[in-house]
């Protein structure tokens, strides 16, 4: 089954305790196609300038990823975020953050993707959510990322989004932030309760919590001793764990539960170096080696 | 197999957002015997002064603990603890630290507590810890705790033990300062190199990491809904890893796993209510239970 995702594409500066890298190819829908390229056909929506790098495309392109939906803006240009990470490679600072071309971004999307049965709304405007929601008429299955800024300045939009997906994906502070809760527990029930009939809650390197009608879990991250950059690591997860979805044309209690881990596999690979540069040198094959390590390390 | 334990015993004034306990039953000594009670016969040894009621010791005996080695110094003040815990559940404030009797412990442990074969010993002073630990010839599986405060004063004599200990417990960020490594997996493989054969790494709402001679491994909390206040967490979770390996009577690898999820249960009844209350009312059958539920949980 084909997986459609809409989000942001940039080129990112990133600064680490160690390392650094100047414009590389990010973007929360750039990681999360990457990740799920190796699972299933993704169609990528988003919008970039006139600096774009066209091997980037042709990159995306050598994954069998559709950028039919890949706006060019003529003068514009790309999303760009620069941040530095702190020496517990957990917190970051934003240094500087231009919107460029994604500040007036309105998704036209091709009508091949409109037909898609999975849809991932990746971090963005809940109005933008929404509007591509309703583009998607073929979706049956939507999940959706937000975050701290949406939270804070766009509630009752994304209080109506929560009240059409599927499934969210959001991290432990902004879980808290959404609902009030500081018992993660609680606060996934909480979200559950505004609409989606699942919550995965990222915790980065101390894994992630499900939360769903008839259970609730926790996977730990895996524990590499090689965190290089951090960045995309959510957007990964998602990517891996909706791919493996589509892949199946599943999402029962079983199956979410392996996306899941071939989302916290996916993530794993992409803190080992920056950008996409760790998972560039990986085939599914490598994923399901370390999903057996994986297996192997929670039996007991 | 018997378990001996030295370490303190404290009357505790807890805080949490939302209620209090004054001068209840705490200490690690006496989360660590009462989790390790379900699994093993302990030898408890430690200090309190006069004002001890007598039932807390009835307590610890009606659960066959051994308290030969409980001293009750004529005229003294039990070690006392005052914290405060945050909206968050995880960070403290000590409001209130008086060591009283405990100043001047030196333990001198009953001949049969030095027979034991298995021996903790609790959050001290790394000077005390040896000293115990000297005494304990019978002892061939010898586990120990440790925190900042020891490793900001006394990291000689620290090393000094570690070079004669099977296994250290600690949690993530005294891990991080007694290695200077950020990342855990580093700090884990750097405290083995210091000499235990192996290391626990506390990560408190987000489990524990194990790292041994041939593996690795993470295993995440119990998600519970329902904590109270995870005061003795910690200790209860060395209580129930350490029971378990005396029960057995073995501490290789697949036992020790084992054990780290005994460990895990126990923690994860502990902070379901203040002090011991809790653990007072569940039998092994529970923590067996719960037991099952963590395997589904982590069952792909």
């Amino acid at each position: 089954m084909s997986l459609c995702v809409v989000g942001s594409i940039a080129l990112d500066s990133v600064e680490t305790p160690t390392e650094k890298r100047e414009i590389v190819l990010g973007g929360s829908s750039v990681f999360f196609s990457y990740a799920a390229s190796f699972f299933t056909r993704v169609q990528l929506a988003g919008v970039v300038g006139e600096d774009w790098p066209r091997e980037y495309t042709d990159l995306l392109n050598s994954r069998g990823i559709d950028t039919q939906g890949l706006q060019v803006v003529p003068g514009g240009k790309t999303f760009h975020w620069r941040g530095k990470y702190h020496r517990n490679m957990n917190d970051r600072d934003t240094l500087d953050l231009q919107l460029n071309v994604l500040a007036d971004f309105k998704p036209e999307l091709p009508s091949e993707y409109r037909r898609s049965k999975f849809l991932f709304l990746a971090n963005g405007s809940p109005k933008l959510q929404m509007n591509v929601l309703e583009q998607c008429q073929g979706a049956s299955f939507v999940v959706a990322d937000t975050m701290d800024f949406y939270i804070n300045t766009e509630l009752d939009a994304l209080k109506a989004l929560l009240r059409r997906i599927d499934g969210l994906v959001v991290n432990d502070s902004e879980a808290k932030l959404l609902t009030g809760e500081d018992n993660l527990v609680l606060a996934g029930a909480a979200i559950r309760a505004m609409g989606p009939s699942f919550v995965v809650v990222k915790k980065g390197e101390h894994g992630a919590m499900f939360f769903g009608k008839e259970e609730t879990y926790v996977l730990p991250a895996y524990p590499t001793p090689n965190v290089v950059d951090p960045t995309g690591a959510g957007d990964s997860f998602a990517g891996g764990m909706m791919g493996y979805l589509a892949q199946r044309d599943a999402f029962d209690a079983k199956t979410l539960k392996e996306a899941l881990v071939y989302g916290t596999m996916t993530a794993s690979f992409t803190v080992e170096d920056f950008s996409l540069d760790r998972l560039r040198k990986i085939e599914r094959e490598d994923l399901d080696r370390r999903k057996e390590e994986y297996r192997r390390m929670l039996s007991f």
